[in-house]
């Protein structure tokens, strides 16, 4: 794919019913800070990182025209909202599933007035983005599904409801217990009814086991670029790994495969070579806590141009959205294929959970793997599941001799200086 | 029940571990705000109060010492912090339950390494009672019951569980589900498996049976108080209905439904009389959000010293405790008489499930009952579900004609004088 002249999207857009002017004003924005993030901060970055720079540089474009024609197919577009919303099934029923959650505080104009000031960051951006027309996704969106995880968005859902076709999947609470799992299974077969009814599809174990394969298939590639980051030469920043894993949730699968699966090849080879995007002695860092969607590189940034890297990210937009995967895929019925859909899903270690401990060993087991100096605790201000959590990790981590930061803060540029400033230290302590 | 001198306690909480000198400091300043808000504050109080008055006086006295003595004949002290917790099946397994929810920033000293900042007062002074020992309650259980209704409990019980021993009911979150209610019926069988291991005690159809009825009894007499307040005269403050609910929560079931019951009498009587506790033109106001756990009187005490009274509360420490009620109690086996209890507790509407419109519908319909001027809707801070849902309640209320103002606040007392002003603002308009 090479960067050719940008096609007229604005008979798109205005389709589409998008608020043109406040549209235009975020696409203003938008590549400026991507220079001054990726393109001017970064040096020796990997050749397949261009093909990601290309999907942001049309974020709204090409994209959204494949959806458009698919749709007038006949193929539906579903929203979603977080991980545990298989893909596998939406996929299997022809439709294509579309991630949404928003990561600037750009589009808060549109939601303050129907939320409280005391909400997370992820949810105000993803409701002002929809409800302000000012996301070309979501506009082309047939249904949202929402889910249960906390308590922010579980009650957003019932605004949203008021836009736009809206159906939510209970996620379980106390997900190691066999009547959750059992619940969580007939919760997906309540989406997979709702799904079938609006793609006029009949959900096969074939055509299941067919999704669920090429699925996996994407999360491979993104799990193949996070083993290159745990070697000693660093093949790939820790922006530019974000960045691959935030344009996974609303890109075509098969592109995916193809297109990570190149970055993988050459991040691979560039760790069999030594060439590493920062020097081997560089301080590494694991990020744990909340997810970072597109364009919230924020904390990424600051430490990245404190001198230190980000090794790997304990997040949605990071591990959780690939290290769980099936043993193997096998089942003669659609039943039996959802017990290993549930299972892969109810593996994924969210704080949304009681409790949660396992996803305190798979930090302690990231920090070993990837060979991190420090740990970052990150929360998005009023995320009171993963705040929580930072506490109890921060002393348990911390007596056990791991260096760990926790930082809240949220999408304003307020906090950078204050930031730099405690990560530095941070940095410096390491 | 006289109030005679106080027999010395100290040797008890001693014996318990309470933290003395703390535990002094609290129950010092107790009198004095009581005496502020319920003595001085009000004219013509029932005579029926006299027994609430006495509980409070002796609030870490009398009825610890009943547990204690219970303790010592082997039955078992169950804490809960939540209505979702049948007391029925605690009661049928001769165990008993104490409600352990907090009404006071007193205690957050000792909770506030463990929280972070943006969660609610509720939490807070809960677990700062437990944590920092001066809760006689929580030091005679033997085991904490949580639930999963909202983040910040949830993730809550995982910090409790280093000090005591806890157990979760998951809540559903979908609850007019089929499958929410299956799941939710396994918790309850989970939650009796449990206790039967603690007490010892099999759990039969016949005790559960004799359980429900006793509880539906209990409630009924605080429904009976209910019902008095939609007449046209007033009986019975907001304040002092409050307090009887407050300590429905901890007190013994049998003297409840004795004094609730002789104070129904009364307010009955009263009603007929036409002997109100203000004049009958006093602008009625209906309370509805967050709970209200005992010391914290603060919205109804403001209310109630600007000229207007409180006729209703739409809270968990109101009507939500007993609304909701089995139609007839009938079964053979504990299998039948768990769906009845399930679905009595699935009735119940709080913001904690969704979708939850019905909360709604209970609020119109209780401005009509209540025949109330105004509605507060009331929000501990950092309260999500309740956050949310007071914007859009509070937009279609007021397009229907009722006024509302939206509160939200926390235990301390700095935003007394502005909320003061805010609310005789609001009563002047009405």
């Amino acid at each position: 794919m090479t960067v050719t002249e940008k096609p007229d999207w604005y008979p798109m857009w205005k389709e589409l019913g998008l608020d043109i002017e406040k549209h235009d004003q975020l696409l203003d924005i938008l590549p400026d800070i991507f220079k001054a993030v990726y393109i001017d901060a970064q040096i020796n970055r990997p050749e397949g990182m261009g093909f990601f720079d290309f999907v942001v540089g049309d974020i709204h474009g090409i994209r959204v025209s494949e959806l458009k024609k698919a749709k007038e197919k006949g193929r539906k577009i579903i929203g979603t909202f977080c991980l545990y919303i298989p893909d596998e099934i939406i996929f299997a029923l022809d439709a294509i599933a579309v991630g949404l959650c928003g990561g600037t505080n750009f589009s808060n104009y549109a939601s303050e007035d129907l939320l409280p000031i005391n909400i997370c960051a992820l949810i105000k951006s993803a409701l002002g983005f929809g409800i302000g027309n000012i996301c070309p996704y979501y506009a082309m969106t047939d249904i949202l599904i929402g889910e249960t995880t906390c308590d922010g968005k579980k009650k957003a859902w019932e605004i949203l409801s008021s836009y736009k076709p809206v159906y939510v999947v209970e996620t379980p609470q106390c997900k190691d217990r066999p009547q959750a799992r059992a619940h969580f299974i007939e919760e997906l077969k309540g989406l997979i009814t709702k799904l079938e009814k609006i793609t006029g599809n009949k959900l096969t174990a074939e055509k299941l086991k067919k999704a669920m394969e090429k699925i996996k298939t994407k999360r491979e590639q993104l799990r193949r670029i996070y083993e290159t980051r745990k070697a000693e030469t660093i093949p790939i920043s820790g922006k530019d790994a974000l960045l691959v894993s935030q344009i996974a949730f609303y890109d075509d699968p098969d592109r995916q495969i193809q297109m990570v699966g190149n970055l993988a090849d050459e991040l691979e080879q560039r760790v069999k070579e030594g060439n590493g995007v920062v020097d081997n002695d560089t301080k590494r860092i694991l990020i744990s806590g909340t997810p970072m969607a597109i364009p919230n590189w924020k904390l990424h940034h600051i430490i990245e141009t404190s001198g230190a890297v980000v090794v790997a990210e304990e997040t949605c937009t990071g591990t959780r959205y690939f290290e769980s995967e099936y043993p193997k895929i096998k089942g003669k019925s659609t039943d039996d294929l959802l017990e290993l859909v549930a299972d892969r899903y109810l593996g994924i270690n969210c704080a949304c959970f009681t409790p949660n401990d396992n996803r305190l060993e798979d930090i302690k087991r990231m920090v070993k793997e990837y060979k991190a100096d420090g740990v970052i605790l990150y929360t998005l201000s009023f995320c009171q599941p993963y705040d929580v959590e930072s506490i109890e990790f921060e002393k348990i981590l911390k007596k056990e001799g791991i260096p760990v930061l926790s930082i809240t803060t949220d999408y304003s540029s307020e906090d950078e200086n204050q930031l730099k400033t405690r990560i530095q230290a941070f940095l410096e302590m390491l």
